[in-house]
């Protein structure tokens, strides 16, 4: 039976996962290829994480001696990171090698330079592990719906933040404390930067939407709002509304241009991402052609990103032996739709001093920009009142000329919070 | 560019979607495939459907044309039903050509020998749309997790059934009126039975316990259970304790065997499937590799379903350049584990005459069977009273060998409701 040499760049969780289930799976493997794919070599420069590579694995310290194999003919990169993570990858591809990663940040970043060399390269480059773990949604935007429009994606893709909203959703606790026990409970990181500020998921959207729309998006053009603004208090408004607390990468075709941002918004209790609760991830399509689908599982873990890895290997396998499965997806320069036209819905709570005439100096300001209220109710408290206002859809550009104004009112205290709503329709 | 021809078996509702998709998405289908994928020839008895095929396919009413025609390589069977549909795919799989099929019926029946001539003849049978429509489950299962061990699978295959419990929990409404509500809404059929008595579930879950367990499973094997004996009243008391009803599809891996079978039960309202209503459908897996995986989407409908069958005739051309697909997956013989074997949680309603000693007997007959209760609640009515009550997790053959002698008693009025309860622990 012929063989295919694999070799892991990092044997940390994911990577020692992938070494353990290319073993433990491998019968399955080779059902599944009608090859025997095994792993060959493995680059790691922790002594302690090298111990743990299977007898009969050629470790090493070195680069050149993975690209220089000739038995080697998948390289999975696992070290994440720009450099050296983009030099090996590009080293690999020019060498005739397939890559398969799980680097959402280089993918992000540089992955239409990888891509073009895996092309000139004749070679595959794979990268299911780098968007929502183990859940397949590359490979099913690229291949089952190839064929359809795909119009809008909301994506629940960061794991850390869906876990603290969900558990401030279900507790009433303020962010403070439930990130400090989510670091405690190993859900979030010692420094969740990149989590919290949405970074982390705007990434995974430049990548889902380039796939998506086949038109190229890089973390630049995903504009990221986190979720440290967000109170136990909104939270409580929005439970009493119906709605449900989520860090949702939101991109659209508006006008044939694209729109892709990160931001903490609210969804109707009833929608199938409302119930995507802890850490998981999910991501909703829609599109004219297939309507709504959803896909949900694990967005992190060492064992469920491995079985992603893994589900790209086998993919390369038996695509090399001629199948085919193009690399570039990106043949549209669709542009983007700026963020100001965008018209979407707004939720708003504003402390105000409880006098008489302030309902109606703030309802004249929106209502001069156009601005149109959907609901509005005022919740009393000492000497100053709040007001939860809820509003129709309107551009965004109006709405926060508005809210820069009301502000900007001597009768404001504090600064008002303002969540966006989605699937509002979906109630 | 190389050209693919297609024949379309049937032009009703997916058949014509398929057409059309086949010609607004050719440009998509030629960047996905490097071919050029046309609609070469019809197969449609009716004239109504035939005045529907666009000018300058071949339309015939003789399934001879369509085999005979060396241009024509996939076969897209749209028929349904056992015959012709089955003599029509074996011909065309022996003739060298691709299948591509929604056809649930068969596959259920005959995919063994189906695959096995696709496999002998060195060609694909694909049924993507055979299983949850748009939904793309069986790709994912032979693909992305094919070195997973999958052990269960929670499946809402059916759309109709979805819809009336969906209503049923939101409105309150008894079952009647509701089917016959979804009956003039379109959302079920004059006949409605293949869909509520859980045959159409039942033959889905056959065709996906296949393919996530590599064990042959048919139609036969399935034992189903409608969802006509769902009352409002347990509806209602569910709600009460937070349970949404489902009628599920469950396949497990039981000590290295098969159970698989279609009831109606109870989920909690928190759990990823309790989101799925209406006339959606969505699969809930789990493997110890990823963890927990759902898809949701559109079980059925023209567009969608057509979506499905694109998606399978891109893998068709993609993988006949030389990848490497199996057909036949079911490679192991598991065999099946007897439902009386298998341990459920219980919900069960009785109502009985409203005298002392009933709860105690009734309690002590539960307690000869060592089944455990959970919980019981008695709620008055004038003469008699509605006993609730909720099992620890007991072998089925015990719960319902107890049951028979409750269902006994004279003071039991009326047949008991019972209710799996599935999902628990994830409350």
């Amino acid at each position: 039976m012929e063989r295919v040499g694999i070799a892991l760049l990092g044997y940390g969780t994911v990577g020692s996962g992938v070494g353990r289930l290319l073993s433990e799976s491998a019968e399955e493997i080779r059902l599944a290829t009608g090859k025997d794919v095994y792993l060959r070599r493995v680059l790691e420069l922790k002594p302690d994480r090298q111990a743990l590579v299977p007898d009969g694995v050629q470790v090493t310290t070195q680069f050149a001696d993975v690209v220089g194999d000739p038995d080697v003919q998948i390289v999975v990169e696992l070290i994440g990171g720009i450099e050296p993570a983009r030099d090996f990858q590009l080293a690999s591809l020019k060498a005739g090698k397939a890559v398969v990663t799980a680097n959402k940040q280089l993918l992000s970043q540089h992955g239409a330079e990888l891509l073009q060399t895996a092309e000139d390269n004749g070679t595959f480059l794979r990268f299911e592990a780098s968007a929502v773990g183990a859940v397949p949604v590359i490979k099913v935007l690229r291949e089952s719906l190839a064929a359809a429009e795909v119009t809008n994606i909301m994506g629940i893709v960061n794991g850390t933040t869906n876990y603290i909203l969900s558990a401030m959703a279900q507790s009433g606790a303020e962010y403070a404390p439930t990130l400090k026990k989510a670091q405690e409970l190993g859900f979030a990181e010692a420094d969740p930067t990149e989590d919290v500020s949405g970074k982390d998921a705007a990434a995974k959207m430049a990548i889902l939407s380039s796939i998506a729309f086949h038109s190229r998006v890089t973390l630049a053009d995903v504009e990221h709002e986190g979720i440290g603004g967000i109170t136990d208090i909104d939270v409580a408004h929005g439970k009493a509304l119906g709605l449900v607390p989520k860090l949702l990468g939101v991109a659209q075709l508006i006008d044939g241009r694209i729109n892709a941002r990160v931001y903490p918004c609210f969804i109707p209790a009833g929608h199938p991402l409302a119930g995507v609760s802890g850490a998981y991830n999910a991501v909703f399509l829609e599109s004219e052609t297939f309507d709504k689908i959803m896909l949900f599982g694990p967005g992190a873990g060492g064992t469920p990103t491995a079985s992603a890895v893994i589900g790209d290997v086998i993919s390369v396998v038996n695509t090399a032996r001629g199948g085919y499965v193009r690399n570039c997806v990106c043949y549209k320069d669709l542009g983007f739709y700026p963020n100001d036209e965008v018209v979407s819905r707004f939720y708003l709570r504003v402390q105000v001093v409880d006098e008489s005439g302030v309902l109606a100096t703030i309802a004249g300001i929106f209502g001069d920009q156009g601005v149109s209220i959907h609901s509005m109710q005022q919740i009393g408290e000492e000497e100053t009142a709040q007001l939860v206002l809820v509003f129709h859809p309107v551009k965004e550009a109006a709405f926060f000329r508005a809210l820069e104004r009301i502000s900007a009112l001597p009768v404001v205290r504090g600064t008002p919070s303002v969540i966006r709503m989605e699937a509002y329709d979906a109630r």
